[in-house]
């Protein structure tokens, strides 16, 4: 099966906005075996969007349309797609009901505009919206499928996952697609690329792909073929052995975070932690708090960005400070010790670096990290250079800090 | 005048890329006068490369290619532009001279790939590529222009900076736009709507789009004309009537986020501020943070996850949380003087608040919190609602932490 996507939006064709919409739309789809022949970006017009109806409802077996669908006078696809399948908005108990309950959410009065994202186009299957007040569309012509979601992020993402997803599996049962993704931290593309070797030859039906990003690289092995069982057990057999070659630098698998993979190894071990931070700035203990359920684990944390917040807060001596610099082995150390102490904590981390992107010499540059460790038998800190970009650095950071817990907690 | 883009590749198709190479020449288009009808993105086929040219080329004035010009197989939007023209390749001195160049840059040896790299379709202008062996182009039939670049982002970009704009200029000199976004917070989409009435109805030449996000809503102006400086007070005087109506929501403008703006009032008027945060987990701190050179007016942050923390960091009374709970204006206030107090700041800022998705009741709903502000003469904290997800109400209730410092620093 194929299917085509129209992203609706103005600010996409002045290029205010990244199309990352369509991008995550495409990979859900190929992923479930849905090819994606085209994406067309169109503005708010409503004559431009109706043409691209026009050209790809009959082209594609799916076609699947975001963006156009607020309260506001540019939010013209629910006008649009009247005008396509000659039908009139109507009011829909359930999208009304959920309007109402965003808005009581929100603490937002009810106004006209809520009465007009209450409407519908008639002959529509509403896709709800968990998150906003712009309902999902699903329409059926002739075996063909316009499916229209809005164009805010979350709001259209929770749609693919949740509706979608599902959506495409029943319409295509016999084709057996399998994913797995592995993902990795603390090696860089190339020396992966070296250290698995041979399994890049892969047997027919199988492919891996290598998906960089500052928190470490994804591999995904993706496994075709007609029998959902086989193909399982093919794309076990490839996992097994990128695990016997690679293994300990793989954390989790498909969207697990570290935070997440973090707070599983630390509740199950009846551990707790807390955080002392300097050049990461709170993006740990963030991160740590990301995962719900984080209390029974996380106590406190601390950002110590002065010198003198290290002295008050983590007892850190003056000179210790005086003789080694805030950003050492000797500091990062007492900081994850001091933590640890401070807060009744199994274990402490630490970071102090040079974020950039000024504030670096010839012996510390830009992009220095130190991060330290302790729990009740041992105390000690890594240095890390991650470059000079102050936002990265910050993710890189927090990424290697994460996966020293998680390896002192594994015993790797 | 008008144009479209047409970028080629399976890449982007799969989702494996996400599509920021339309969004730069669109921007870079739109700011010098030419509008942006459409962006479709193709496969690597050469028939679907035909198609997209049979479509667009007749349609538009300008019509722009990125990718596909590599020197593998699947690199073929040569082959498609030669059928299309029903042209032929041919050897181009400059260019052969380019492919040189950059394999002697890169001790690469001269292959049977580099001889075919110094190919392009007769009739033909050449873009010079600094920064690779592919050669941009330039067609042109009955007052049209074909423009033909390469796919790899830092060759494309510097063709677009260093020939584009200049030949753009050259053809339109007499059209003058301007935009300019406002960024709000603190208010929907639909309640801006209300407030801003008839502005909406905006007079010739200018337009207004809405641009949502969960950190707020950004408001933008556009405005067209012939004449640079009458463009410009037009486009004053919307921004001015916008502000007349809505202008304590609006934060910043452009790419300005609101840590930018707060940290920028901190620095100017010599003030410090530090944070107690439970619900928002560090990511006020993160955010304080990311702004280079925050160490300046930011002290230190505390992450008071458990009611011990709070207590032993902030010096709050057990008696105060057993009393009114953790999540609570009173302890909420606590917090901020709390924190002020330990750190010498002259602000302090608190979050405390129900994350979820569990933990929430009757009276104290998921998504409830309470921002405390405090400083030498006043110390307070508002109640928000935020709604169901933990990770969007993280970043909510961290925008309008920001929110309450800018406006208490603004007086408004």
């Amino acid at each position: 099966m194929n299917a085509a996507i129209i992203s609706i939006g103005d600010e996409l064709l002045i290029g205010q906005v990244i199309n990352s919409n369509a991008a995550y739309i495409a990979e859900r789809c190929n992923l479930n075996g849905i090819d994606i022949k085209n994406i067309l970006t169109v503005g708010d017009d409503i004559d431009d969007i109706i043409a691209s109806f026009d050209k790809y409802f009959p082209e594609c077996d799916i076609l699947i349309t975001t963006g156009g669908l607020g309260p506001t006078h540019d939010d013209i696809t629910r006008t649009a797609i009247c005008e396509y399948f000659s039908t009139k908005l109507m009011e829909n108990a359930d999208v009304k009901e959920n309007v109402k309950r965003i808005l009581a959410l929100r603490n937002i009065k009810w106004t006209s505009a809520a009465d007009n994202q209450s409407l519908v186009p008639e002959g529509c299957k509403v896709i709800p919206n968990k998150h906003g007040t712009a309902a999902g569309m699903v329409f059926e012509k002739g075996n063909k499928y316009l499916i229209v979601m809005p164009g805010v992020p979350f709001e259209m993402k929770s749609m693919v996952d949740d509706f979608l997803i599902p959506f495409f599996k029943s319409l295509n049962p016999t084709q057996a697609i399998s994913h797995r993704t592995l993902n990795t931290t603390g090696i860089t593309e190339s020396a992966l690329s070296d250290l698995l070797g041979d399994i890049e030859q892969l047997t027919s039906g199988a492919s891996l792909a290598f998906l960089p990003a500052p928190t470490g690289v994804k591999l995904r092995i993706t496994h075709k073929g007609y029998d959902n069982q086989e193909v399982l057990i093919k794309l076990n057999e490839i996992e097994n052995k990128i695990r016997d070659k690679v293994g300990n630098y793989i954390y989790g698998a498909e969207d697990e975070d570290i935070e997440n993979i973090v707070g599983n190894l630390l509740s199950k071990n009846d551990l707790t932690i807390a955080v002392a931070e300097s050049c990461t700035g709170g993006l740990i203990a963030d991160r740590i708090t990301n995962v719900s359920g984080a209390s029974k684990y996380f106590d406190r944390g601390v950002v110590t960005y002065s010198n003198k917040s290290k002295i008050e807060l983590l007892g850190i001596p003056e000179g210790l400070i005086t003789k080694h610099g805030a950003v050492s082995r000797e500091v990062a150390e007492a900081m994850a010790s001091g933590i640890k102490n401070g807060s009744h904590s199994n274990i402490g981390i630490s970071t102090t670096g040079i974020a950039g992107p000024s504030g670096g010499t010839n012996e510390k540059p830009v992009g220095l990290v130190w991060i330290g460790y302790s729990n009740n038998k041992i105390t000690f800190a890594e240095k890390f250079l991650f470059g000079d970009d102050r936002l990265r650095t910050k993710i890189r950071a927090s990424q290697a800090a994460l996966n020293i817990v998680r390896k002192k907690l594994l015993g790797i």
